[in-house]
């Protein structure tokens, strides 16, 4: 068993212990934490991942916990396949999903494959199979598109800006649908840029940062693009205390969330912090790429009034404590994700 | 040729005169009367069809311009043959689409593949074969779900209560996003009820006035579920003009439109007017039956001084003659329709 660790949420963990519950995109950044929290809660974990190599799967993210977690190795897209996972589980986190924004504009229908029609099959697997199941889904701040007002409540308007979005917004109205209609208890988290352990930093694929990171590790300079947009980030740890919060209370389903972080800082100022905590690198300013620009959604920042109400959450990470942490695994961790 | 017919907008039609038309769902019913309009315009038509038996599709709906217009039988869905029909042509009207509320919860992947992932496909052909097409999309007023305020405006929030809301706003939003990223220009309606000749009477698939009409015309009483609620409707000639308007002005491109109609009036009152214009025939108000209420969306008419102010584009036809020139078809087409 990995090392019990203090929780600010000993009471949410209790409500998991001994319960079944399954993780799509298990093997993925947020998954596999959050399977590592779930089983050191004493739950049940199965873990669902397609090890798609695009994508964020990587079978070292659940490295000494293969006796503890069971893992199956297949593809949300295979409809057939969902009765079996989703049948006695007491919880659903739904993660799997496509998540690179210059990806689903070069092949929208595979994005649309996974983060739309996929998620249809998965609820209705549920509607048939396991109608009690508790369904937590990750959602994506991408649905608002350039924001109107800063920061970004539940209520501003879904205007995304790229397939990804679209899909994404098709992939979280499905869930409130199928609790509002069906019964499925569902609750959305629009998550923010989510940093940590076990992210992808192969390229940017997942978030900006990996490749950054990346950059650091091996000693070339952090391209930063453009540099003065704001952008907020969420801990990985934090993330997976909202999905257990938002999972286990009755109150959030049928509900939105959004994730958020500690104050917002320009892509500049994270580039000097991280330079500064990696002790050592340099970065530079570029200007924006065009079809990237295309598709960018400016400064972005969430409130997250709404979840601290409702559930307590808040997020507890400073940044700089996320990026040192963060640095730290990658150093010891390199070859297993370059 | 049909005989010509005076037209509230000339100039519109004459910015067709000569031009290469596409009409997905083109043998539907809004399709089929759009085909009619453009053919007296003297514009090339080509109509693309699947005469899927649930749907709208009726060959009926084109008799009498078989030499006029190119019909292919066909789906949306087959992306291998979506080049052959975008290439060379001026304008797609992408009225292609599967309606059924109902339908959409019992078969919900079907929707998706009709109204979301098709209308993909459709996108790619064009940035591919014809990146400078004109493209109109007929959207739903589902997508607001149940109104905040009385009459809807564009700006409403868009939160559709059904699967087939829900993939008509991803198609919609596609058609957005390929505006603005890709340069595919393309116009977004957003239909109210629309009533008129051509419409499916068979059943509710379409509207619900499609039984009304089936109803009297087999001297059965209408059934009336609830009653007090709102509707607006847009006879099929008005709803036509809009979308020519749409397609011929430059300053639609990228934007979204409402559609609505003369003053709204409650179910009940449109069911006194049905009778009373059909000169006979009754009407029983019943109970909601449970599993339509949960995707009912209430009250619901559109403000459309959005379309009236940018394109001049008003309902011109009365709801008693919208329903006394409706009757009058199916009086003498009912074959054809039953």
């Amino acid at each position: 068993m990995p090392p019990a660790k203090p929780s600010h949420s000993a009471a949410v963990d209790r409500a998991f212990r001994g319960r079944h519950a399954l993780i799509t995109g298990g093997l993925g950044f947020i998954g596999s934490n959050l399977a590592r929290r779930l089983v050191r809660a004493g739950a049940k974990v199965t873990v669902v991942d397609s090890l798609i190599p695009e994508y964020g799967g990587n079978l070292r993210n659940l490295a000494g916990l293969e006796r503890h977690v069971q893992v199956n190795v297949s593809d949300v897209r295979d409809r057939h396949s969902l009765p079996v996972f989703v049948r006695g589980k007491d919880y659903l986190f739904n993660l799997a999903g496509q998540t690179s924004h210059m990806d689903s504009m070069v092949d929208p229908e595979t994005d649309l494959e996974i983060n739309a029609r996929a998620q249809l099959s998965i609820l209705e697997a549920c509607r048939r199979h396991a109608p009690g199941i508790r369904v937590v889904f990750a959602s994506t701040r991408q649905l608002y598109g350039r924001p109107d007002f800063l920061p970004v409540t539940e209520e501003h308007p879904l205007r995304p800006v790229d397939v990804n979005g679209i899909n994404k917004l098709a992939g979280e109205q499905y869930h409130l649908l199928y609790h509002h209609v069906h019964g499925i208890r569902s609750t959305v988290l629009r998550l923010t840029n989510t940093i940590g352990p076990r992210m992808r930093i192969k390229d940017a694929r997942q978030t900006f940062l990996g490749v950054w990171i990346r950059a650091l590790l091996e000693d070339r300079p952090l391209e930063v693009w453009g540099g003065e947009q704001l952008r907020d980030f969420t801990y990985v740890d934090d993330c997976v205390d909202a999905l257990l919060r938002a999972g286990a209370a009755e109150s959030a389903a049928g509900e939105v969330f959004n994730l958020g972080g500690p104050p917002p800082v320009s892509l500049r100022e994270l580039a000097a912090m991280l330079v500064e905590v990696n002790g050592g690198g340099r970065f530079e300013i570029r200007a924006f790429p065009a079809e990237r620009r295309k598709i960018d959604i400016g400064g972005f920042h969430a409130d997250w009034g709404k979840i601290e109400r409702v559930l307590g959450w808040r997020p507890r990470t400073s940044l700089r404590v996320a990026l040192r942490r963060t640095l730290a695994y990658y150093r010891r961790e390199r070859a297993h994700y370059l």
